[in-house]
């Protein structure tokens, strides 16, 4: 294979990247400087070689623990269980939170597979316990507003009631079926402004 | 800049690439096997490093002269000239030419300061007439169906008009102000068909 073949073939394996557009970025590379296409291909191994996952959060991030865990200035007794790294950047940029963080690493699917001891549930629920040692006394569960994530929003609420902790839902702002990830900051600020106690079953 | 800012800024310098989209292909990436980026990476640095251009049609290939120049059973005597190296791809998978190709380089932009010496046209010339030995007995001129396509097209087929040489311009199936290297195999095979002599200015 060609080495433009193999780069479109390689681009068109990204998610939303048809052939039409790997041959587009393709071009595109050739037609720049030969730094651009080295400062991607450096970006590329960097973040494979250097991303690693927050053993307090979960979250991806340079350092362990990440940077939002270890700044002092943010309230470590609300803690923002989220689905996906992604949707961290996604809260972050709504400018909103200032609290912590719990990524899950995905939400419950039974249809995937995908069931409590695949997510990082165990260590969300030791971490809000910590030994009755605990400083969390908010856990604001922001799964997506899917079927999925609503199932696994009350699968967290229901381990963590006997912590006694304050177990809040972000609001349904987002549209029914939607995407944290791909929300727009105003949507995410209200959803998290009007969130509500978590309190049947 | 942590490692995955720094992606996700790379690939937001892309072409139709978004924020929100370079973020979802970073964390795409970070879900994968290594190999994955890494394969991508290294087919980044290989296109860099490997592509040149073609001497004979200044096509983009890893070869000098390149597999279609190259290639015994393809038809010597007809030349098609296209603006971009992505041109070539697009009319190869067509399936329906099997002459050789010229690739300018570009076109003709009085806007952009872009003059035929900017473009491979000296170069086509001198292929086509050969001190009178060349064996091309026809030129396509495939440039794209828009006004600046056009006034190239007209340029060349005076330039190669004291050759003797057949001049064609592919019709116009291409929607006009369409770029060549987007349409669909079909209506690049229909305007090859239709194409009709270059005889007036």
């Amino acid at each position: 294979m060609s080495a433009i073949e193999e780069l479109v073939a390689e681009l068109a394996k990204l998610p939303g990247i048809g052939r039409k557009t790997a041959q587009r970025l393709t071009f595109h590379l050739l037609k720049q400087p030969p730094e651009v296409a080295a400062r991607l291909a450096q970006a590329i191994h960097r973040v494979r070689d250097q991303v690693i996952a927050c053993g307090v959060c979960g979250n991806l991030s340079d350092d362990d623990p990440c940077a939002i865990c270890r700044d002092p200035r943010r309230d470590a007794t609300t803690l923002c269980v989220v689905e996906e790294p992604g949707d961290v950047g996604a809260i972050e940029r709504a400018g909103q939170y200032r609290g912590h963080y719990h990524v899950l690493g995905g939400r419950l699917s039974p249809l995937e597979g995908v069931g409590p001891e695949a997510l990082r549930v165990d260590a969300l629920v030791a971490r809000v316990s910590n030994g009755g040692g605990s400083v969390v006394r908010e856990v604001i569960i922001a799964t997506n507003p899917s079927m999925e994530g609503e199932v696994t929003a009350t699968l967290l609420q229901q381990l963590l009631r006997p912590t006694g902790v304050r177990i809040t839902r972000i609001a349904r702002g987002l549209p029914v079926g939607g995407d944290l990830e791909y929300a727009d900051g105003v949507t995410i600020a209200q959803s998290l402004l009007a969130r509500r106690e978590m309190d049947g079953d």
